[in-house]
């Protein structure tokens, strides 16, 4: 029987459901998964805006959650040493890389990989064996994936909820530390704005402020745990915004300020607001959106660390499914994220809902 | 019988003489030191074009070596606790902070104190004792400035030939600190620039590359140990120098670049020089030279470290006459940067010579 | 009229009530203050049996809050730069250094300066003013004492329950960072083994097991958060101790092993229980109570970092002042540490509670 | 033809001359090397000894140089990506992890791998394919091993003569850096404590102090930069050394002191020679060889950090590899500590050189 996907033909079309050949043969170390959720990411808007690179036609979906239907020769553990059998329920890291190159190797930062792909992103879905995204009945995944088998508590809800806005928090505040009583502003309410407030709070952070919105995003942001929010609709003027931050925080600013917003415009207000000293932690600039003005000689004046992080390594789902599978009121949280559910054939509607701000978060029920 | 000075008196006006009443009475934890020498910095230049906010009339020069001619009450040792007395040899760091505010205490970042001044910078020269900054026959320290007694065989013109520069670069790399092995790339080839190369071979950079001019300041440079030089008159092109640079370092990039320029477009260069996952230590941009173009999106996509350092602190001028008084051929090489020496009277003349990028190093002898 | 104190004359002998001068000039820096409450501390019963150099007679106590009495000219501020006048409610760093020395100023290692002297622990009770502990009606500050204010909400009880563990505790855990999501094991449920177990939880550990006893104490472990608990008493021998630890945190071992037992043979036990590549940080070690057998091939075949941490500075205090005053359910525990309170006649039946672990915390109302 | 090993079949056995039959299938993955030069490392002396578990009978030599004789399918670039092909001459990393255990993946301390192997060290000469140790002619490299092309300029005797020494310092240092000005002490002057002293140099150590011996090891410790040397013979009494010792450094003491010795016994006498907040390395007690007396008590009231580490990675090797390729006094005085060259034949008389101190390095030229 033929597997449906749902696949981005072309830039700012809507996606088609095409059908693909049944995965006859699982070679060594591949893994055949049949999906059970996928979650729509806010980068699934851009790559259909066609803001980065990537082959079409694609079969988009990186946050995901299926069954084991067939594990090739050698697949008998998950990452974590863990035996895995077929029908497992599990989720996967979205990216490979090669372990062999200058990044991986020498300089350790695997995330710059040359040869990196990412499951939903890479892929030319015309290429077989095809299913290598997220929006399909079923995934076959390479030889070296990262999967990790999921215990009975941790609901798929909130391991598609938490997405990789959690991972990419987690990863971001490994390179850009938060010390125990530090002062932290987060920049944005989406998904990885509220995953690095979670992250901030569990890392010991002593106050944390969002500025971000709509007001309902501002509602969970104080439920994630946010001291105080500013919602960028209602102060509107960035001065404004600035003081009324500052009476949150401190007249010397944050020690550590979180961008996860995407619009570069954000950097200069968020440079800002650091303390002298302090350190900016620039985690929503994963797509290329263009240019700002900007003064260096803040760098040197106010001594910042301005820290980029790019995705995340396999060690960074271990560590976002433990927190998961550890705190009922954080999993809960991220699962309390979704709040549209879409059957694949209206992947298109689903990703429009996200591309209109209408939704909390969406996911796919293939 | 009077003391002479050379007084900025007004923005981009001729220096002046001017004399000010003898020092009559040193207070308790004050020194009165006869100056023997005094450096021309760049940042005097700034200065004197007006670019930071201080106060006129003003005695320039933070960068001196003198003689005690009194001591205060209760001043016996220096910082680092070896006896002084009257007639000793000695240097001084510029700055001095409140040792009590937030950033002196709490976040222990002491040149961001917000009550720091510094000798030859901050002082109105119409205010008494009027005797502050370096330009002068003589200086009156303020209780708690940090002295440092020469050892014999360190000479006036090793220490005023380091200067500010290498006190700054001590203390950039110590916030960005280069690994043993690094491969380094410095940008700018004027007094900061050769001491952050000075300081990476200290601290064991496998190779260093020095983009800067013109020609007899990269000659010097590599008397400093520059692995290779880039001529910047010679490559005018900023792609064309990107790729001789690459030639240099390798295809990846450079695991840190320092930046020692000054003009904020070197930033954009220098950024694109890092490898991804490597760090961009912001130190040339001392003064606000203006605003550039700039992409956040490489920060998060080469996953950058972008740092900054301000000035330096007591323990950093400790450290640079330890590495000037224990290696020969380092001090040697700073003192030879000294090409220029000019008379108090003279000073006006001096300053232009620097302005004018005539000389390598020039000195007030008063 | 003369002041009360309750004096050490002489090791091992009871605790006598002795009269001193009242304060009738306090000078420039000086703080007098009224006592209101100090806290038996371990140390001071490890004071009283002579096992560490001290001056005797003495007057002991070093955790203490009082309201000032009278304040020496040029005090107008506290530690943190708020202002502070008479009647105001204090508490202050107990430990008081040169800032001039070599560890001080080069290192930036104050709690080893060379000239450091604690309240309660330093000072000889002969000598004028006499009035340098807390086991007394009064206190007179000496200049530079770090003060802090506290805030209304913030009960005195709080305060001296944290008491030296918790700043002790952070200290210790600055120097030995516990990575969001680690595992912790925590030997001993003594003041400073419940205060590490507070900031561990604060700092992100998603495990927390402590090895203590009596039960009671480990009861109040529970509560303070602990994930597991071991009583020494019921599991007394040191082999079974570590399989049923091991259960608890994984068969390699905890990421980080804090040590606040004093005994030093804890040392091999907690070293056993670090995963390879681990840190064990040896915080309890604050008395010299003789010597191990130890076999140093451990520390290079498990690739350890084995830390010390001695003391604390006044930023620390700033931390646990702030972390009480923000945390109600953290400050609420800390306060219910108190157990017994003793007027400051019954000093002597205070502290040997405290000997004869009795009581939860003991505590004068002078 | 046969290939011929020297065999160590029982601990305290003379070595014996053992053949094994020729490889005559090298398959996907592997390498056959012709053994160019095997160096005499002072473990093999401690595996000879029994005291470490290994299998006997086992072909030892981990310090090794060969030509590729033939390569298995999939080997087309070495470790850092140069391509390699038959007689090309490497070295390679004497260990081999599996990349997925707990230590590898989770904790990244893949040196502590729960099943690394070592060439010369884990492996039964019985068991087929034989050959996998250095005393031999040939060896048969499995799949996964970290190989490096030596570049023409890069001899033989200064791969073999830093050896596994080199790598191990390396490693070291990384995990207890050496800061920049830092004044070191190594306890040692074997190859490890030599290569340490080495790398303490490039690291940008201010003054080095050797503690070791005999006089003709302290002699080359002179050339190879130490600043001063103590000779153990001359000194013996441990109190008489560490006056000698501060005398040399400060009576602070050092800022890291590296222990390179193997005897227990030196931990104290080193961690006595550590200034307050400053480092121990221990990186020669990799057997077991016993315990000590040892007060854990200096490690709280000193705030010391010590540090182990336990062999290296191939990022280490590529490390050293890049120093010996770049700086020419470096390799040859690496090279130069080869004093005796024997054949295969005699290779039990060349292990008794080492076992005697007769010699500098000893080493086999099959």
């Amino acid at each position: 029987m033929p597997v449906r996907a749902a696949v981005l033909a072309a830039y700012h079309q809507p996606l088609e459901i095409r059908e693909y050949p049944e995965i006859s043969h699982v070679g060594p170390g591949e893994v055949l998964v049949r999906m059970e959720m996928a979650g729509i990411c806010g980068t699934d808007v851009h790559l259909w805006q066609g803001q980065l690179p990537i082959p079409v036609p694609v079969i988009l979906g990186h946050e995901t959650v299926g069954r084991i239907e067939a594990l090739g020769d050698g697949v008998e553990v998950d990452w974590r040493g863990d035996p895995v059998s077929a029908d497992d329920r599990i989720t996967w890291a979205s990216s490979l890389v090669c372990g062999e190159c200058y990044y991986c190797r020498v300089k350790r930062q695997p995330t710059r990989c040359v040869a990196r792909k990412a499951y939903g992103i890479s892929y030319c879905a015309d290429e077989a064996p095809h299913l290598r995204g997220g929006y399909a009945e079923a995934i076959l995944l390479r030889p070296g994936t990262a999967l990790y088998r999921l215990p009975d508590h941790l609901p798929t809800e909130a391991v598609v909820g938490a997405g990789c806005g959690l991972v990419t928090a987690i990863h971001g505040i490994e390179r850009c530390p938060i010390e125990w009583g530090d002062v932290v502003v987060v920049q944005g309410s989406g998904p990885v704005g509220l995953a690095a407030l979670a992250v901030a709070r569990e890392a010991g952070a002593a106050k944390v402020v969002v500025i971000g919105g709509p007001p309902h995003r501002l509602e969970i942001a104080r439920r994630f745990g946010a001291d105080a929010v500013i919602d960028v609709g209602a102060v509107p003027d960035p001065e404004e915004r600035h003081r009324v931050a500052q009476r949150e925080i401190s007249p010397h600013g944050a020690d550590v300020v979180i961008e996860c917003v995407g619009h570069p415009q954000a950097v200069n207000e968020g440079i800002a607001l650091c303390r002298d000293g302090g350190a900016y932690l620039v985690l929503g600039q994963y797509a290329d959106a263009g240019n700002i003005e900007f003064n260096p000689h803040i760098i040197t004046r106010k001594q910042l660390r301005v820290i980029g992080s790019w995705g995340f390594e396999p060690r960074h789902v271990d560590k976002a499914l433990a927190l998961l599978a550890r705190d009922k009121q954080v999993r809960d949280l991220f699962a309390s994220e979704i709040t549209h559910h879409f059957r694949l054939a209206d992947a298109d509607r689903a990703l429009q809902t996200v591309r209109n701000w209408q939704s909390g978060k969406s996911v796919l029920i293939p």
